[in-house]
């Protein structure tokens, strides 16, 4: 009984956790993974992503059931009907989401167990890029905050370690903050 | 009657985007948009986003009656129970919504009437990095794959400026591809 619930930190199965690493390190070919997302446009502003399978570990996986499907839209004063967060806080939402996770898989790598996670982001943007009307300011976010709050059983000092360490492998914060690749392909028939 | 159709051009009120697009010109101050997105920690890889309010055109605008409530997860190879998308997947979806909104948009500005807009993403990567067995490989993905397929009543030469253009004017697109500066603040108490 002990053994279980050491074995289980902040939800997370420790114990699988350190033997994924161990696999993925003996076989480091195991490592190539690929998400993906298909979208539907179905009126003005409103889009729709289904989301199900990807690749890991060496092959196709079939853990998941069913489709996450999510819909994006914009609100009134951007055309829209609000048939979803449009696709920019989408963006903010990936970005806490990825960061949280860190903070709390790194965190009971480290045998801290978290009470609390919560954040704020906010991301300032001057929409005459994006809607053309003046090509000087970038389409996007000129800055994006983001305001922590963590809470623990660990000394200020180690929790913001573990925050620091999450930034450091958030697979979301390296994409927002570097950039990536993007290759854009069309067909019209 | 008429006039009431050719307003409205896939989906998108033409007549309002073109006055929105005249206000911004002639008082840019309105242009300033603020989006915000909180989160929480839930367990393990289960956190939640809610996603509001945000400031635009020279206020907070009180429009959305309802927050949208959105929750990631990871797979059980992730050590996550599929609570939702996780964080990456949401990123595509991000994308695809972003892309998928500016072609709709710019079409209707350039009276292309659209019959439907569908993407493929796909975003790969080497978990090496994110899960930190190795330095090498960055956290992210290495490269993002988008595949639209377009059809409407124009010339494929048309359809392919649209999606060009819209290229040009996303928001997401520009911060995924070009990336944005993000500042962390913590708080442990």
């Amino acid at each position: 009984m002990t053994l279980v619930t050491n074995t289980i930190r902040n939800g997370v199965d420790t114990e699988k956790m350190f033997a994924t690493l161990d696999l993925i390190k003996a076989q480091p070919e195991l490592a190539q993974f690929q998400f993906r997302a298909s979208n539907r446009w179905i009126d003005g502003a409103h889009n729709r992503s289904t989301i199900k399978g990807f690749y890991a570990a060496g092959g196709e996986d079939a853990s998941r059931t069913e489709a996450f499907v999510i819909d994006a839209g914009e609100p009134a004063i951007l055309l829209g009907t609000d048939t979803g967060a449009n696709p920019a806080e989408y963006l903010l939402h990936a970005l806490a989401a990825c960061l949280t996770t860190s903070i709390v898989y790194v965190a009971a790598a480290r045998k801290v167990e978290l009470t609390s996670v919560e954040s704020v982001l906010t991301g300032d943007m001057d929409v005459r890029g994006a809607l053309g009307v003046d090509d000087e300011p970038r389409n996007g976010f000129q800055r994006i905050g983001v305001s922590f709050r963590v809470t623990g059983n660990a000394p200020e000092e180690k929790l913001r370690e573990v925050v620091e360490r999450a930034g450091q492998r958030s697979a979301v914060y390296d994409m927002v903050t570097n950039g990536v690749p993007v290759a854009v392909e069309v067909s019209t028939d």
